[in-house]
């Protein structure tokens, strides 16, 4: 069976020249850019709560990665350097080194798309569990918070919010898709896209920034308890595929498309007079970023319909310890 | 039961003037002083393989910092930042908020120590886990490495080591302890201490230094292999406490000292030139450091008996997929 030491060595260990020293010592050692501050960042995914067990451990890989990039692209930073701390089950090790190679493969595959290194981590016996640490370079004084938005501002989401949460729907069989209509939401959930370019755009257009992880209520919410302000958002806005908006008079659609999570999209606001350039921002980008609402004075977040009426809303994201 | 967002304010939200931002937004944000290099290491703790399941929350908080703390003191570097990432069961934090207080408790109790700052993190639920990420500052160019030693360096470790390891196999009831034996023992095991301080101070004195995690051998084999060097050591020239060596013609005590790993002593290497000032900062800082051996040109380890011959080595250290 292979030892903690050989599986650093024959899967993650690739040398880097943005490190100046890599896996394999105490600690890494990194020289930041002069003048910049580092944006830091960790998530932690567990088996049975974040993924499936028989998920695909090359798709693993590249979504531990992921979800990390998704915290750099909401505060505009870029992201630079990761470790990455595994919990690998004995059997797992003693019988199946190709998910470990598989698992490296998917995490490297970004990695270098981003050109962010792995500079070290730690292997260990125990329930599987990925926990990837991120650290990523902005401008001094720059960097997108949550608690920026000001009344007045839109309300601005990027890409397609639910098909990953409605796809996880599908999985856990508690709505039925098409053949066709799971093989196009299934990317959400297993490849989702960290908005890691828009990001670093949106510095100097927006105001507040969030990714959307938890759904699109809590952490809009989260921006509105930071800025201590309200907001006002139409459901008939927010983009989604034409999967979800098939389902979307059934509340459980209605439930992913506002609180499902897992879209790794960005939310963020931004003063009525940065709409022109948002809108280019969105055309040279081909990414699509779409008006849902704007921020008032006061508290509370209010969501209408297309006929203007407030919908109830009764969930507000997720939480691990208060699963739906 | 308490929410993600409750126990992260209740329990982890201590603000720190050494921080940009911290805990509450999509990441951290730090600044780094100028024309430093960044130490980053990172460490996993998984209940039944690195601990109990029944140990005290306090000391587990304490242990998670620490063990960390030991890998920015072999580097030479200065623990500035930290992120907890903490996976707990659902029943624990239903029924028991005094272990995740405690475990703050125990974790901030030490950070305060070496101020360091709890800057981020995530917690899920899970089968109990934590992982600590640690970034400390040392000058560039300046980091101990462990690939730095030399034919005729001098092989120093400080403290004492296999204490942790013997109150261990009391625990297991691999040998039994005197209740004054354990009592004396079980502090290094619980509350092993980050040598942090001595650390910075042998850079400029030795050629490369390791923390003791997986065992003298095991450590001092690593510092070996990265300098392609060998080393002969003297097993009665290692300091150990006066429990481990009333049991040690006993082989469960040789395997403690030479295999034991848990101690976060530092063990390195110097050049001869420098035992002076080794001595007097030993003196000065009131921590013991003792001569164990010396590098010499080849490879491999050997280490004597009383009488200069070689014993031989059954166990090289601790590997969490090959538990002795």
């Amino acid at each position: 069976m292979l030892s903690e030491a050989e599986i650093v060595r024959r899967f993650f260990t690739r040398p880097d020249s943005s490190v100046v020293l890599g896996v394999g010592d105490d600690s890494a050692l990194i020289r930041p850019v002069t003048g910049m501050e580092l944006a830091v960042s960790t998530d932690m995914l567990v088996c049975g709560q974040h993924f499936f067990p028989d998920t695909d451990s090359r798709k693993l890989g590249y979504k531990a990665l992921a979800v990390n990039l998704s915290d750099m692209a909401a505060m505009g930073a870029k992201p630079r350097w990761v470790t990455l701390a595994l919990a690998l089950p004995e059997p797992l090790v003693r019988t199946n080194e190709k998910w470990i190679e598989a698992f490296a493969d998917g995490f490297f595959g970004l990695a270098r798309v981003h050109q962010v290194a792995l500079i070290g981590g730690d292997i260990t016996c125990g329930p599987l569990t990925i926990c990837v640490q991120i650290i990523g370079e902005v401008a001094k004084g720059k960097a997108l918070h949550r608690s920026g938005a000001k009344p007045g501002d839109d309300i601005w989401m990027s890409g397609r919010l639910g098909d990953a949460a409605l796809a996880l729907s599908h999985e856990k069989q508690h709505i039925m898709l098409e053949p066709s209509e799971i093989a196009a939401c299934l990317p959400a959930l297993h490849a989702p896209i960290a908005r890691v370019e828009l990001g670093q755009r949106l510095i100097g257009l927006a105001h507040s920034a969030i990714d959307i992880s938890d759904g699109l209520l809590a952490d809009l919410g989260h921006i509105l308890e930071c800025s201590k302000v309200a907001a006002v958002i139409k459901m008939n806005e927010i983009n989604c595929s034409m999967v979800l908006e098939k389902y979307l008079p059934q509340s459980p659609a209605i439930n992913c498309l506002l609180a499902g999570g897992d879209d790794y999209e960005l939310c963020f606001t931004a003063r009525k007079a940065k709409r022109g350039k948002i809108e280019a921002l969105s055309h040279e980008m081909d990414i699509s970023l779409t008006r849902i609402g704007r921020i008032d004075a006061g508290e509370g977040l209010v969501v209408l319909d297309a006929t203007d009426n407030a919908i109830s809303l009764g969930t507000t994201g997720y939480d691990h310890f208060h699963s739906p």
